[in-house]
């Protein structure tokens, strides 16, 4: 594969939307991070003022992973399922954020280690297999299942710009993927286990030292085959995260913003911009996690969180969280009276 | 005056609250922030789960200061007037924020230095005096205007409470108000002028050295008047921030929380605490802004913000940019599922 830059959005749109920003009834720089965003979400729209962020649409790819049958996980994998179920009727912590926020959530599953007997087919249109290979023993996916879970997610992102969405988000729901994260990101950035490997959902001291080591174990495994994207994917990802990095890749070049979530979010987007360099120039990031490797890999991105509320949630919720002050951004540039204007 | 202690939100629904968000479907902490958040929502309200907070009420108080005539500002104070007219136009950021959010703006001129003519009478019904003292040189407020303008303030707090508000927000509009904020926040901490004095609208080295001198100067004025917060903002304050202390500290002795914005909404909300000695349990940070004495204030208030965006604006926009993310509190805590029911 040849991987095509992605064009960044607009400088002549930036300069523009920095100009009015300037130009606004409000001291220089008493917006902060808010007018650095509506800068951004300006220039990613071609047009200034920008225009509302009315229809934000998150897509939560879901994925067991091998590796959580070796005790890396303070939960079984079991509860992937019955969350992918909690979804479904709204329940989950992501649904009642979108609900309140007019964002709509669609869950699939891409590699749930279950048959979600009696979910709508729908949700597993896109489904590659029943849980990924345990990374620090075998590689997560085929090569062949590592392409169908970056297409799908590609299709998926096709289908949601189809359906108007302006910005996208990328949610995530599978017991253990914190561990394939966080390999995916120490492989991308060149760093020892050590550096990446977190708590997760919440494990204690011993665990933490069994998972890091489990990590490490995987990043030798994977040995220079990380140079690739897509072999880095099919050693050390997931078909969900695959998937959530096809989706990221396609947004980018397509032109649609993407939100940010946590660890698992911004280990697929490190792979997007390998996948199509130059992506990460569409995404922002909605907040800063506890996971070492999440602000880690947003650094190398170069992209500063939204909201720092440590949250450790995933499901895509720390993005959604973020789309008010997204919007309040496009709102402020475009709404406020101009400095010219008070006479 | 014989200050009455308020009793802070419901210790027993604290506890029921934190209870059931330890129940929650998602894992123990995942939530960071918005836990906490959503706990003292419910123990505002007085119930576990918390009813969505809905009908949210900023009040901006508006007024002029003395030492902004003395090289205090990088703007002049016709701003003040103007930025009225800005806000009851619905142009101003705040009021940007606050349609998007849903959040009712009433701007009240306490002291501005301009007669508002042709603006509505309800706008000057409260007012004090046509700017306040120069700290520096003179006290800012007389006695009785001191007490009419906290008066004015427990008033207005009054009213918007009777108009159904289940959060009360107070901004604030007035060219030069960082400097009677950073001397209040500098008598009630203790703290010398050098630790609290800022920038501002964005002022340059030699006017933030010349403000500071101006703070001591202030300070060294005042001297043990500062031991009784009825006197502090007599000597040091205005008839706005005496207004938006009054707002504050009634609603807290009636049960309404507050969320708090920047550095001139903060050094209310300390005055308010001496006032009304408790009061602060009923408070919220809504952002962390760039002054200095905004943090040492939270510090000592104890309390930790919502956003941290750099923002610097006032108004009330900080607060009301966090309103979203407090409602996501209450909202999560009530709707998401619980762990006993996903079997």
């Amino acid at each position: 594969m040849n991987p095509e830059t992605v064009a960044p959005p607009s400088p002549a749109v930036r300069s523009e939307a920095a100009e009015r920003l300037t130009g606004l009834a409000t001291p220089p720089g008493a917006l902060g991070r808010l007018g650095d965003l509506a800068v951004w979400v300006a220039a990613t729209q071609g047009q200034v003022p920008p225009v509302p962020v009315e229809r934000v649409r998150a897509v939560v790819f879901a994925g067991d992973h091998g590796v959580s049958d070796h005790g890396v996980s303070a939960f079984p994998k079991a509860i992937t399922p019955a969350m992918v179920r909690t979804f479904l009727a709204g329940k989950a912590a992501v649904s009642v954020l979108a609900a309140q926020h007019g964002v709509s959530v669609r869950v699939l599953d891409l590699g749930v280690d279950d048959d979600l007997e009696g979910v709508d087919a729908t949700v597993t249109a896109f489904k590659i297999r029943r849980g990924s290979g345990a990374i620090h023993l075998e590689d997560a996916l085929t090569a062949d299942e590592t392409l169908r879970a970056i297409g799908a997610g590609e299709a998926v992102a096709a289908e949601e710009i189809a359906a108007g969405a302006q910005l996208l988000i990328s949610g995530d729901m599978g017991i253990g993927n914190t561990t394939p994260a966080a390999a995916l990101i120490a492989a991308s950035l060149g760093l020892p286990a050590s550096e990446v490997t977190g708590r997760g959902t919440g494990i204690d001291e011993t665990t933490l030292s069994h998972k890091t080591a489990l990590v490490q174990q995987a990043l030798d495994r994977a040995g220079d085959r990380v140079a690739d994207p897509i072999d880095t994917l099919a050693a050390l990802g997931s078909a969900d995260l695959a998937a959530a990095a096809g989706f990221m890749a396609a947004a980018a070049r397509a032109g649609v913003p993407v939100v940010l979530d946590g660890v698992i979010s911004v280990a697929a987007a490190i792979l997007a911009d390998r996948l199509a360099p130059g992506a990460a120039a569409w995404f922002a990031a909605g907040h800063r996690s506890t996971e070492p490797a999440q602000s880690l890999a947003l650094a190398k991105l170069g992209l500063e969180p939204v909201l720092d509320l440590g949250m450790r949630l995933g499901e895509g919720s720390g993005a959604v969280a973020a789309v008010p002050l997204i919007r309040s951004a496009a709102l402020l540039l475009a709404d406020v009276a101009l400095l010219s204007d008070l006479g």
